[in-house]
């Protein structure tokens, strides 16, 4: 197994950023632990660990929109990798956009610019 | 100017991915922190804060390899953006490379596939 630098935070997370294998567009980021690169290398689902749950957390385990992981880059560091994705459902957002970067900066504001794909209540429920 | 959640980390460090403007390259991963999200805004040139010499750090001050910020995006959490840019001389990374994600795993090795635009040695000294 590619070992990686788990020692740079405190935490001994990492980002791994998660970009359409296909588009190039930049879906997400989240973070990895050892454990969870370990389990995304075997299963080939983008495993991440969920700050805010404190748990491993298999990308679309409830929404049904895994992350197959076509290839993965690691960086010169190596402290953060990028999963070369297909993302099924065509969404990576909870919030029902195709990308979680769906907003541009203008000026002071924020724009939204991507599609919504699906509605979020309708998927975890209100 | 656009307010992130810096409140996230317990450096107040967010990431910031630098992405190529036209060929959507992932180049690199570096942080920032609000003056350094401050001054990307003011000066139109990616600017992060380094963890290891702690201090701002206007990618390219040494090099020359400047990144040209053209397009910001912002994730859903506002804890994450995406610095869509020109990359001054065609590299990213420090140890000459287009992008510092210039190797991918291949079972358990990493396979060297980016190109090498210029030599460190040249442009660092030894």
């Amino acid at each position: 197994m590619v070992q990686l630098d788990f020692s740079k935070s405190k935490d001994g997370l990492i980002p791994a950023i998660a970009q359409d294998y296909e588009t190039g567009d930049v879906l997400m980021l989240a973070y990895i632990n050892e454990e969870s690169w370990k389990l995304t290398l075997e299963t080939g689902k983008a495993t991440y660990w969920t700050r805010s749950r404190q748990k491993l957390w298999v990308k679309g385990e409830s929404s049904g929109n895994v992350q197959l992981v076509k290839e993965i880059l690691v960086d010169c560091d190596m402290d953060t990798v990028v999963f070369r994705v297909e993302q099924v459902g065509d969404a990576a957002c909870h919030k029902g956009y195709r990308s979680c970067f769906f907003r541009k900066v203008e000026g002071d504001q924020l724009v939204v610019q991507g599609e919504r794909v699906f509605d979020p209540k309708d998927v975890y429920g209100k």
